[in-house]
């Protein structure tokens, strides 16, 4: 009897060609990040709940799903009498929190500036939505152990050489510091006990614009009144080219000048490697994760209203799991919205070739065949030949197999096949 | 706090040496799978309960990790009050029962042959114990729509190719088919309604011996003392060479012919396709899961008990999600015992190079250094000096890096670098 056949709500099947271009985008990204001295690290798809819901991970906790510690018999579900206290493991939501309990378990086996890449699937049960899955793939790197501004540069080039090997162009990386959000509040008269509640509104303001920003500040009895004169300051909201006397120029006035010298040699370290402009400073760039505690930045491409990846800084939250605090700092790729971005090119080969058999070929021959062709170097696929070949040839021809060569009860050996193109 | 940092239970984290070496086997099955004209596709980790909980995966089904439908909160750990309902979704315990549903849903836009890879993870609530992973990796290939022999041939070739690929030497593939044997039972004096029973009891040979089967036949009320007899004709256990009339000597008279010669036809074509001797008949080759209709087979090595992997022909099982029968037959490796056995070359490469910069060094000297060397073709990893750099240097060796260079704050250009090799 046939049943309903989707995969489960919000998580998708991937064909072959949608799977090949995926893999080609995944082996780009691990290939560069290795380059760059970056290793890559795995770890299980589940972790202990308790750890899951220990506060790392914002409101993406809230989204995990639960996983029960034993096996769920068809009796269990119709039943469906035992309690939630079965469930002690669930799906990671993200790979920070994971990567935070990989790191205390193996510091003692790891170097002592650890360049970690993560490529992995993560989960969420969010409400479905266009372009929102519940299963989908982050690239991460970390660098781990690393107090200095190097992280910080390291992380920002090795994306960057990433997505210029991808093809993408256009894109620039947004960059911001925590002290320097604080610092622009406090000089524009907000109170640091209201910082976490202002900076969750300014974080909308690509959403709300600056007069929802500033009308919510309102509403919140916050000093909205200063940061709309500051709005209306010339060039603050055009994002501009880096340096030290610039990103002064984009604060008001008395904001720490250290850590405005120290954001500043980040992003000229960052362009010198990418031997172009890339980096620019956003004032009221945010991100929403609380850990972060220095500089931020993120991914942002014309197409994309919303940014193509993110991370930062976040010393504190490594020492959470080891008890001693480690400083740390990570960028993960969007990787589900820049594989859509991607125009790759045509996946059609000469190397992939079809035989045609006729149904009386005997098969040692066909497999005598076959192997000597992938002995060639070829990729090679055997199909019966039908009595209208033209569908098949359309298939093979969309499928990326670049010629095909009829297979008789005569044929003996690959000297005897004669290929003819396919047309794509 | 530090707390409890394992990873759960009878799952594992891989550090970056162990994982180099799984991605690279990995790579290998992938590749030669795609030359013998595979194509690789992908679902999710999770199905429905109900299509896992089907019928389709035998003893396995009760092994499933159930997955709550929505999001689990630190509070509904704490209350505990809801019932299993909420678990709607459960991770998948083999490859098999999602390329059946996945099927089901995208026939129409597959090859008529459809010849897949699957190369993923599956889950299993085990109770763990020594090589018995809750989360491990299984690659299958399987193809469907494809009636005739040569399913079984193209299966088979691909995964012996495979493994000479991987550098496996000294395994085989024992072969039987489900027809023979109940034509050997049947010639045995068992009767049909036993069967079924019958191969529970000989499909542990392996473990119990002879003696074992016989007496476990004789508790069951079977003709165990057939069985004695047919054990004590010489060369049954000798898993001869190939061939009809081998295969017909090392079974009862009056087995159906039919399917020897179907058996033997197969095997002759893949020792051809391979180039020698690879195929050996196994009379008492049971494999447990109920759905095999014909040929079944599993990879011997000396090195190992267990099979390296196995499959067979599975015609009545796709049905069961489409509402009409469609043939298939499929090949599973066993990765993780695989990846256990290899013995795989020193990673070190030339191209791996450490740089140990001074601290004096500027950021974007380092970063242009660094640019170069990638652009060079070089993996480079930046490593602040240290006063004593011995553990370092080991480290990097042990790492795969083939040499470092010192970095002052006078170098300005990769001709300033003088590279020494790190002996590993």
């Amino acid at each position: 009897m046939a049943t309903q056949v989707n995969p489960p709500r919000g998580m998708r099947d991937f064909l072959p060609a949608e799977k090949k271009r995926r893999e080609h985008v995944l082996s780009v990204i691990r290939s560069v990040y290795e380059a760059h001295g970056f290793e890559e690290i795995e770890t299980p798809v589940m972790e202990d709940s308790e750890r899951l819901h220990a506060g790392l991970g914002g409101d993406n906790e809230k989204l995990a799903f639960g996983v029960m510690k034993r096996g769920l018999t068809a009796d269990d579900l119709s039943s469906a009498t035992e309690s939630l206290d079965l469930v002690d493991l669930g799906l990671r939501f993200d790979l920070t929190v994971p990567l935070a309990r990989f790191y205390a378990s193996h510091r003692a086996e790891l170097p002592t500036v650890f360049r970690s890449i993560q490529i992995a699937s993560v989960w969420r049960a969010e409400r479905p939505q266009k372009g929102r899955y519940r299963q989908f793939i982050q690239a991460d790197i970390d660098i781990i152990g690393e107090p200095g501004a190097l992280a910080e540069i390291e992380l920002m080039t090795a994306t960057g050489a990433t997505l210029s090997a991808l093809g993408l162009t256009g894109w620039t990386i947004r960059v911001n510091d925590r002290r320097l959000l604080f610092g622009m509040l406090e000089a524009l008269g907000f109170d640091p006990a209201d910082y976490d509640s202002a900076l969750i509104t300014i974080d909308k303001l690509d959403k709300i614009g600056q007069g929802g920003v500033v009308a919510e500040l309102r509403e919140k009895g916050l000093p909205g009144d200063a940061l709309e004169t500051f709005f209306r300051r010339p060039q603050t909201m055009e994002f501009l080219p880096f340096g030290e006397r610039a990103i002064a120029k984009a604060l008001p006035a008395g904001v720490d000048p250290v850590a405005i010298a120290e954001l500043a040699a980040i992003g000229l370290a960052v362009d010198e490697g990418k031997g172009a402009p890339v980096v620019q400073f956003d004032p009221f760039l945010v991100r929403g994760m609380g850990y972060y505690t220095g500089t931020i930045f993120e991914i942002a491409h014309p197409s994309s209203t919303s940014a193509l990846g993110g991370g930062g800084r976040y010393d504190g939250m490594i020492g959470r799991f080891l008890g001693t605090d480690v400083p740390a700092a990570g960028f993960s790729i969007g990787f589900e919205r820049i594989v859509d971005l991607l125009e790759l090119p045509d996946d059609t080969t000469t190397d992939a070739v079809a035989l045609l058999y006729d149904a009386d070929v005997e098969f040692p021959t066909l497999m005598a065949l076959k192997a000597g062709l992938i002995a060639e170097g070829k990729r090679v696929r055997l199909e019966k030949a039908p009595r209208n070949v033209k569908p098949l040839l359309a298939q093979l021809a969309a499928s990326g197999y670049g010629s095909v060569a009829s297979v008789k009860a005569d044929t003996t050996g690959t000297g005897d096949l004669a290929f003819r193109p396919l047309g794509s």
